[in-house]
């Protein structure tokens, strides 16, 4: 699964729009692209910045072979010099990105392409996919994780994933979200995350009865036996097999520390805590109960509000599928164009006011209120400003701009959100390990306030344009003929 | 993108609970599973079995390779015997499967694996992704081909997809189940699927206006000139620029056959028909109008109903995630046990009543209606049971028994679906182009009935139960007591 050539998974019009300016004088033009967001998913305050080491993974390996070249060459569109090109292309930009697994706000620059206007237009289409798919599912999995709280919530969507990269990728991002583990062995593998599992109904249904389908389990292992006890009848059947062979490895001495019981059907919430007093009952106070069966946040939220007694959450196809809203809508929009070393903004005008862009090259800071350890705002700015904590700061809302906050020297912290990931097309970059993103995300999601963690109505966290950025993105508005310049 | 290994591809739990079959006599036993689903996506009345390709080059390139044995050792679970059977496993088992195309409808069995139970159980989760994935791209295709018809739809979702498997595959889906063609080229090329582009917003920003944006695309291509006109303002600007566009073209005697603009962004109804005047008063009665912006079977059915002039729909995101509904909820569920050649039928029992499983080795049979050349229904049978027109059928509705219809012989046309394609293991079936497997989905949707393909509350198929399967359903969930046999 390693050495993806991705190359090709790209529009036609990036290729086609390529050797239009490859025909053109403009082909040496420097360019300025961002990908950002306009709207975060699920109503959702933030989103989780995730798919970074896809991307890095993907720029890597760009490369048109020749059997590329073969077949583009038939497609009649493409003259040999720009074909040519392509045989010998190397992406050779700067691209700057916030780090994987960042807590991120709508509008903000998440990555930055500054390079050749070619090949800046050619990567467009694959990292959209990458980061969207794996930013949408590591969001979904915050959620899940905010309200599953201290119980442990497993992944475990891979058969309803939307192909094998999305139940692979979608995995290790719901892990960074904040899932303890995975039922996916390659993704596990692939990305070292904990693996958990437990059986199918059909493993019940091999065995002559359910007793000894579950004694024969708990024969083959020593450590997590967790028995599945709905395939026939939960409460007539099911919970007093998975007793009786508990207080069979009690007897013999082989009780494991990690065991219990999953619900896969019928009312969680009742037959959580019928379970849990029958388990008690019988003096298994430390076997634990896994549910699962069409969770998401919002179910998991309902059915604890009702005392349901759970230690396991196991989320499957709403969680891989996102499945309130299976696409996240990042974009990736021209913002300069870099002419003798002056940089010329460019805007994407709209009727619709949200989908304006914003102008010029530009980084995002966030500033920290140090009296809470909480964002305050997030601030874009161009890219030649810069900023420390030790004047005041006054920042304004650019959607209501006679809101000003004023920061007061020395209470705030501030720093930039961007790190440069590749130089002249070179990873320049250290990755972290998945397990260290994860770890990052953990303590990103300390920084929000509880009231912007809500699932329904969060608080919005602010994201301010610099002085500089606004005046600029204000002139250029005014200005501007139509028709563009 | 070819021999991917997907051997890890699965949950845990399918690796534990072969090891639990090894170490018993159980590891012998041969079984049946059948992958079927439960209803159909979208409130549709069919689905589009699709991804039978993908599932060959899976078991085809089924196998635990040296580092993955090291891993799966590494996770202290497994012994090392079984890591031997598993470092030496070879697929053997035989697979049944309707054509890839082909319509179906729930509880119909569209795959049947008959082989051994660690094999049989090993396959399920890939198995599931690749097939739920594919046929609920093919099948929301369908129906956005249905309205729009005669029009042309052109997929082109790629960056909204869930990862890159989602992108290639959901496009082969998307051609299959009636796209024209698709603008990611990877698919293209994987799947001889016709590619189509036009530009994005920034190609026209890169110039200094968008006249002359238009003007050097118009200059670099022969054929396929579109023209997206929204970037600056679509009836100020972009349509007044394309119109003059075109004259040039037209003066130079170089206008192509095949040429328009495109509409991203606004009222599709209200600008297409304001264009399509201006084109037409222009002379340009043959220019095409391309319209993209989340599009749907419902949106453009919406748009049609108000004389929206549109040539072309392009869309995305939300075919590309079947956004209304992105999974698709094909299980796998063991039907029998054969045990010294006799078959013991297996039911997955369930306080939901169309949770209950159709137990013993199954078929099914299409009954055509000679007439109409229509579908009367579907025949789910067991595996023994032989069926022709030579005599008259009595069919009946299994939810309802006291529905019974006759088919007098003569009158109507009766086959298999189950088609064979490994035997022990091995490739016996000549698989079909994507071309014709798309041809082939064609003519599956000429069976429908007119009214099972409305968009909503379409009239559902008649799936039944022969006598003998319904007899041997009834006596099983009769006897089973509680606890299973």
């Amino acid at each position: 699964m390693q050495n993806k050539n991705l190359t090709l998974l790209t529009d036609l019009y990036q290729l086609t729009m390529m050797q239009a300016y490859f025909k053109k004088d403009i082909k040496d033009k420097t360019v300025v692209f961002d990908m950002f967001y306009r709207k975060n998913p699920f109503n959702n305050s933030y989103a989780i910045f995730c798919g970074l080491d896809s991307v890095i993974e993907y720029i890597q390996n760009l490369k048109f072979t020749e059997n590329d070249i073969n077949y583009l060459r038939k497609l009649n569109l493409f003259e040999e010099d720009f074909l040519e090109y392509l045989q010998n292309f190397k992406f050779t930009a700067d691209l700057y990105s916030v780090k994987e697994g960042s807590v991120v706000f709508p509008m903000e620059p998440l990555i930055k392409v500054v390079g050749n206007i070619l090949e800046a237009q050619l990567v467009e289409t694959a990292m959209l996919t990458l980061i969207n798919h794996q930013s949408l599912i590591a969001t979904k999995a915050s959620r899940i994780k905010y309200v599953s709280d201290k119980e442990m919530f497993i992944e475990m969507g891979a058969r309803r994933a939307q192909g094998e990269s999305a139940a692979i990728y979608g995995s290790r991002a719901s892990f960074i979200g904040g899932a303890t583990g995975t039922s996916n062995i390659l993704a596990g593998k692939m990305y070292d995350i904990p693996l958990f599992g437990t059986h199918a109904h059909s493993f019940i249904m091999s065995f002559d009865n359910e007793y000894e389908a579950f004694l024969s389990y708990a024969n083959t292992y020593k450590e997590n036996i967790f028995l599945l006890i709905d395939t026939y009848n939960t409460m007539k059947s099911g919970i007093i097999n998975a007793i009786k062979v508990f207080e069979v490895l009690k007897k013999e001495n082989r009780l494991p520390k990690s065991y219990g019981i999953r619900l896969d059907s019928g009312d969680i919430a009742y037959l959580s805590k019928k379970c849990r007093k029958l388990l008690d009952n019988a003096g298994f106070f430390d076997a634990k109960i896994i549910a699962s069966n069409d969770l998401d946040e919002n179910i998991i939220n309902s059915l604890k509000m009702q005392g349901a007694k759970v230690d396991i959450w196991g989320v499957g196809t709403k969680l891989i599928t996102a499945s309130d809203c299976p696409s996240f809508g990042g974009v990736y929009k021209m913002a300069a164009v870099i002419s003798d070393k002056e940089v010329i903004p460019k805007i994407k005008k709209s009727d619709n006011i949200e989908k304006i862009t914003n102008p010029g090259d530009k980084k995002v800071f966030r500033i920290i209120e140090k009296s809470t350890n909480k964002i305050k705002a997030d601030l874009i700015t161009l890219s030649d400003e810069s900023y420390d904590n030790t004047k005041d700061l006054i920042i304004f809302d650019p959607k209501a701009i006679w809101k000003e906050t004023t920061l007061i020297a020395g209470e705030y912290d501030i720093y930039p959100l961007h790190y440069k990931i590749f130089e002249n097309g070179k990873l320049i970059y250290d990755k972290p390990t998945t397990k260290e993103i994860r770890e990052y995300t953990k303590k990103e999601l300390d920084l929000l306030w509880d009231e912007s963690r809500r699932l329904t109505n969060p608080h919005l966290v602010y994201v301010d344009l610099s002085k500089k950025l606004y005046d600029l993105k204000i002139k250029i508005l005014k200005n501007d003929h139509i028709g563009g310049k």
